[in-house]
């Protein structure tokens, strides 16, 4: 897996990658002057999506794209490959060697690539994200990753707290992290398929997404800090997980 | 400690802190038009520290600060204290619960941030700074750490590899993270006083440190991936201690 971009050309392919996969859109560009019922349809797509738009001259975005026929229009696509999570348990081998990182609307780009970063060098077996309310995965979040973001599947679920129950169904246990818990992390049981909740860095896991959580686990604190940058925590959970499934026998 | 800055106003106070401790200086401003020896000194003093000068309408200068005897120099002061180390080792305590950071060169201020911030969480009893090529504990450190740079105690070392001497003098022992080694990092021995090197983002420790260190550790990489961000590594070093802290009875 590279760091290159692919681009798609043509109003059909656009419509389509914008109804089934628009957060792996980056940016569309339209060329100067053109207008119509279709493009006024891509403007509204692409905002709901917080897509960005530029108007570019035609000879621009025939560099782009080597599509003759792009129909004034062409869009910056995502590097990296989302996986349905039901398709993912398919084909799981779901054991104790398992473990998942789910994502609670981690809206910054640079924590959702150093989080990438840090699970997949910790060897969890995969990210799931959920499909809205989470940063897509942009040229800052692959840099920021250090390339590695194509290195650790990606799966994408529509609700985070449908996916815990899925998850659950299919042998998980969920795991979250909640300060003031009295349990610190490195009690962490890793003798069952683990998915550890990460929550975002302003509000912390979601009450609701916590209360399906069946451990709760706290990160100690001194020095009279209050709270780890959630790249941070999610690095701490990842290797905590790594260092046990190295030493428990 | 809040996050508020300090100004100081004048000539000699500003030489007086260029010369004693320029790191803690953000910030010069000069009034419009101001000239003369004083001021060609004073530039060539922030060029070399790389502090930023502006020229400011003398207005302005008087907003900065109260002083009336600002002489047409006012200079914004870090809102850190940084120890001396010689000072901070007569009056430390040192045994197995101490626990030190050097750092080696983080010349990137959200990295700097990032890695007080887990310190001090971890309860790490101080960090180490190298005097020069080291990022200034400016306000974006301060912001990155989430206003947690005071809580930690930060010291200051002429040179790092100097410091490593003493410190080993005073019974401490250095421990470094080096890629490839068979000792991964939860092998961390914490029954005698520790100072973990933490290297720079793009060259890690340098040669003649890592020659220096009486341990060095691993953290084990999945997935492909060759390293970790500076500020990971440094808060996996820092909360493995912790944890050992914590459960070595």
């Amino acid at each position: 897996m590279s760091d290159e971009h692919n681009y798609i050309a043509g109003k059909n392919p656009l419509f389509e990658t914008l109804e089934q996969r628009p957060g792996e859109i980056e940016k569309i560009f339209l060329r100067d002057g053109l207008r119509g019922r279709d493009v006024g349809r891509i403007q509204e797509l692409a905002s709901s999506h917080r897509i960005p738009v530029s108007r570019v001259p035609a000879a621009r975005l025939r560099e782009l794209t080597d599509e003759r026929q792009d129909q004034g229009v062409v869009a910056l696509v995502s590097p990296i490959h989302y996986l349905d999570l039901h398709d993912w348990l398919d084909e799981a081998d779901v054991s104790a060697n398992t473990s998942l990182l789910l994502l609670d609307e981690i809206e910054d780009p640079h924590n959702f690539g150093a989080i990438l970063r840090s699970a997949a060098a910790a060897g969890i077996t995969a990210v799931v994200v959920p499909k809205h309310r989470q940063a897509p995965v942009t040229s800052t979040v692959f840099k920021t990753s250090a390339g590695t973001a194509g290195r650790i599947p990606i799966i994408r679920a529509g609700n985070l707290n449908q996916a815990i129950l899925e998850l659950k169904e299919q042998g998980f246990w969920i795991a979250g992290l909640q300060a003031g818990s009295a349990t610190p992390l490195w009690e962490m049981d890793v003798t069952v398929p683990l998915a550890f909740v990460i929550g975002s860095e302003g509000s912390g896991i979601r009450k609701k997404t916590l209360e399906h959580c069946d451990f709760h686990y706290a990160i100690p604190m001194h020095h009279g800090v209050e709270s780890l940058n959630a790249s941070v925590s999610a690095a701490l959970v990842s290797y905590e997980w790594r260092r046990k499934q190295d030493t428990t026998t």
